[in-house]
């Protein structure tokens, strides 16, 4: 990546997100913080130039959110989460959809979210009960939405519906904010990416153009719509994990151990030894599944492309893995502090805290590994 | 155990213990909970009947524990972890500390304290810089302790120190809580067991009798005292596992899933099948290592054989496997929940808080590990 | 138990089964070692007194089987495993057959063999096409058996069939090795246990009296035989696993590492620690799950209590443990000798094929794990 | 990679690798399989162009390992083994020694062996005794070498000793096979890649010119020379992993299992999935391990960019990552073929041998963990 955009994240993460524990409140929007990114410029950096976005793929995407990460996991959540809806208005909305919710996205650091869980829908998404029904030219939405990040405060949202006529017909549609019936029932008191803000969202009667319905099924177009978001979801497992390790190894350095400090102990280097081992295979792997995204995004027709492949292996298999991986380093990080480590004086706890929805949002590994089974084990062709 | 304690502490689990979360706040003194636990009789149940004491052995002690951490972990470890203070003082006493002190606990309910580790000692307790000199009749103490559990409303403490005169020599002495120059630091903000209280102490010029100090070496006492509380400390995580898997039962119960709930999913029944499985175990293994500790209070000159032994083998690999399978349990559980499992709504955050602690206080794995293999494998023919 | 067999096993042990590898050959039936335990008084020692056995309740077979499969496990196996169908020939045979097949069993150091699984129903019993037709007073089977143990060099075995009048009517019928129509098919060729010996086996015609059925469904007989057996299995992954302990150990001794030997370097010890850990727990829920079958043994009318329980819970959970554990402590030991232990030259290698039989037979985890849920999670009293 | 290379190693393992077990059986050096892969082309399929060689990179190496593995890994790690060796030669070795030991290699299909190890000497390689004497223009090598491959059938060796003048000292030589003094002590009877050839050799006064002296200190060439063959050991374990998993899909489906097959299972369905995950991951991170030591070989000054780098990170994570989660797949799919699996009818038990060797070889995971944590961790720059 533009080595200058590496520079300013990382600026921005020492200037902003250094303080442990600050971002770890549930507080209401932090405007300043994300006001400051907007000020980087990078704001929704992934957006295509052609939008007046600043063009980064998603290679360098996992680089600014294992940055973004380290400093915290919830502002990088909030930040990046929109591109799950941005994708899919990318390829498969109208110019004019494109023209008038992406392209200002850059300059107003704007936000997107994306509407599809609901209380008995988690991972069968296809039992959603919200309806989309056809009256004249417009669409009409009307369902309870159980998760769904950023959506007080983004500009537009993706919304997944059933068509009222067809019940096997799945929609995505792109609903403004302020339209009248979209309603925050709460915000969901989470117990990690505390800085992140997550709601339970009423549609009622909620009316817009038939024109803001994405091409294709709705269903299908999530699936690839979460090729970038897992991916990314990914990558702040490497950020939380390099951050363990590092609170290890400042703590170590200075921990009374024997005749020295811990950073002598063959034991504590076992540890670290493997825990490295583990964040170098993070790296590799979410590299590889962002290449394997932007391969796509860069060549002949990803919108078609996309839409026969449906989900990416790499990024079922980069959630999945950077998941397993990032608890396991997180786990054995939570038990090197000794008893500080079990207060809130040290940072470890909130860090198990945030690392552990890697492995539970958008999809929980018993579903993803359904998936892998069924999509690239059972077709011959397709295993690696 | 008689049948009626264990309903008796049933009971009170059900009515004073039932809402999820309420017990996770950092109150103050919950004082209604300990006072309706007092109200039971049971207050510091393994008290010898010869002190007025109920007189449990350490196997009911496990299960009093379990059911206790099945309600609350937090509450649980406020009631049984006076248990390591009073056992140094049952077991290395004189007569008169025993009456003046033990005797009146299970009436009034109250609390001991034991201070051990130091900001530089944790896992080294032969590195304590608090001080004992003696004083004519008197013993004087001075130094700070890091991590002290009930301190702040203990009717007594045990402390930790070394002899002014001879670095070698520990001594532990009991201390009233009210003797001046005791103090409160501060009181930590502990990520789980948040219904129970940790403090930092300072000890200035804090003046006891010299007959106030228990006979024999301060870390051996300490040792020997660990073997209850370490075993008791390893129960929690039996009640904690237990309640994860009925929260998941309870879920899997109402979640709906393919034509019917998740109680129907093949995977679901794996997962809960190996963790009833970890359960089974770790019951086993408990009443073992309570058993072991039993014959040894039970048998000839306990406070001999004690001494001769130090730190038992099962208390330490009874921590060692319910920490590690209970952690093991809460992780599993929680990615049981989808994203409702990520919230405050859910108690399986709690829980997943609440069990760190047990492979983290009383000693980490890695210093259980490295006892279990110089005092119980290096000589051949202590191995199991 | 009485530790003078305790001693005896471990002379036999010591005299017959030192030698590490010699028993890895899949020789012919080692005629001697067998000779040599009949020799001890002890083959068959858990068949009762009033039958002329040794008495030997579960407890203490788990302690036998333990000593000998330090020594070696297919040993081992092939002097327990008959207690599969000695258990319910016990349990559910007429006085006639416990008479005639029973009672020589002491003396004459024979074997019993239990023939269940079939190619297309391993872990699926209820899927047998083995066939048992009544002929006048006679039974008559026919039907394929895939794995048994013992078989050839039998006096009898328990063979399981569906009624051929009844598919939902299973039986369990004793037939005497000698019977016409039983046929040895092929000796396995296995991984490890090599010193024992399983045969796939034909029955053509196979002709007993009627007399020779045992009482009850014989899926529900084998599911109470298999108590016994599944526990024992379990025990001999906690003789390998102290084996591989203690090769470790003296490898350790000598090894150069740094300045002195492996014996003094704090990973080692971490490791070791954490094994010996790994074997006390094997060991406190063997004898648990045996006292659990002893205590319906020595209780009031044993086969009903057994009818109605089917299989134990702590049987199951005694196996998925062990099995699990004792991989693990093979693994990691597999890993300590440096390239050594990748050759013959030494035995962890065997070691390492022997104890993974115990996840393997009598039912893998998938199908004991869904059991556990099945019959032990779901009703809520029946859980840990 | 040229796409006809694989295919040509795609045919070769199809047409020589195809029958399962004929390669487990420690036989005589197959010449027969040699002799074709020769008769390929691909004979050292990395030798650079300018000495005649096919000039693969080490992405091609990881590809055609991953190929020839998935059919035999003993096969595989005979024919890339001898890449440890040559590195060394053709980074460090004069023009004369490289046309004469390399340049006939691509032709003649011969061997190289690297002797390190000795019997006190496994992971800590300073400690080697074998001593290297200065004679006029000669060197004179005398010692015991504890494991070397291919070396009894090899063209060259290349031999560690140490100075007998100057201890620090440590020289890398290259050792025609045929120089007096040579002897094969044994060839150890490994317990899996039983088509390779592992042999203990004794050095005694064994003269070559001083000229074959590579040029730096021996223990840094080596370090140097294992980041091509740890990777290519790594890339073994993907190989047999793929191996295992197939041979899942194949029994699965023809296993009968409720009213379908395996294949149907759910739970099945997780295994497959989690296995195709690690499998997936493995590969991305061999992938950009061997981009890792292009990068330096096709840049500026391999040579002085190695002396200085000493071992490559991704090289010792590498290895590290694909022998722990290779060995997890082939445990996992050791427990999936019922009995059947636990025999020599079915190939797991001889692939769970074979990728046991990954964690074993040329440094095991608590030496690399070390590597790890001194080299790329204590440097803060130097952190993933």
């Amino acid at each position: 990546m533009k080595s200058e955009d590496l520079k300013t994240v990382r600026r921005f993460v020492r200037e902003e997100l250094a303080a442990d524990g600050t971002m770890d409140t549930l507080a209401e929007k932090p405007h300043d913080v994300y006001e400051k990114f907007r000020g980087t410029g990078l704001a929704n950096w992934w957006l295509p130039e052609e939008l007046g976005g600043h063009g980064a793929d998603l290679e360098d995407s996992v680089e600014i959110v294992n940055e973004l990460s380290y400093g915290d996991a919830g502002v990088a959540f909030t930040l990046f989460i929109s591109i799950l809806g941005t994708t899919m208005v990318q390829l498969y909305g109208s110019d004019e959809l494109k023209q008038r919710y992406l392209a200002p996205m850059t300059a107003n650091g704007g936000f997107c979210a994306t509407l599809g869980s609901e209380r008995a829908s988690g991972s069968e998404l296809s039992k959603i009960e919200t309806v989309a029904t056809k009256e004249g030219g417009d669409l009409v939405l009307t369902g309870e939405k159980f998760f769904s990040t950023n959506t007080d405060f983004a500009d537009f949202l993706v919304v997944l519906a059933r068509s009222a006529d067809n019940p096997e017909d799945y929609l995505a549609v792109v609903v403004p904010r302020d339209t009248p019936g979209v309603e925050i029932v709460k915000r969901w008191d989470v117990i990690g990416l505390r800085a992140s803000h997550t709601y339970q969202v009423s549609l009622d009667q909620v009316r817009v153009p038939a024109e803001n319905r994405l091409e294709g099924s709705g269903l299908r177009l999530l699936e690839i719509g979460l090729n970038a978001s897992r991916i990314l979801i990914a990558a702040t497992a490497l950020g939380i994990a390099r951050r363990v390790r590092d609170h290890c190894m400042v703590f170590a350095k200075t921990k009374p151990f024997r005749d020295g400090t811990l950073l002598d102990s063959p034991v504590f280097a076992q540890r670290l030894g493997q825990m490295e081992m583990q964040i170098d295979v993070m790296k590799s792997h979410l590299l590889r599944s962002a290449q394997d995204f932007d391969a796509v995004m860069e060549g002949d027709e990803p919108a078609e492309v996309f839409r026969k492949q449906g989900t990416l292996k790499s990024a079922l298999t980069a959630k999945m893995f950077c998941g397993q991986a990032g608890w396991d380093v997180a786990s054995v990080g939570s038990e090197m502090f000794g008893g500080l480590g079990y207060t809130n004086d040290h940072p470890i706890g909130k860090l198990l805290r945030d690392i552990r929805y890697v492995s539970v949002v958008e999809g929980g590994d018993d579903v993803l590994r359904e998936l892998v089974f069924g999509r690239y084990v059972v077709p011959v062709p397709r295993r690696t």
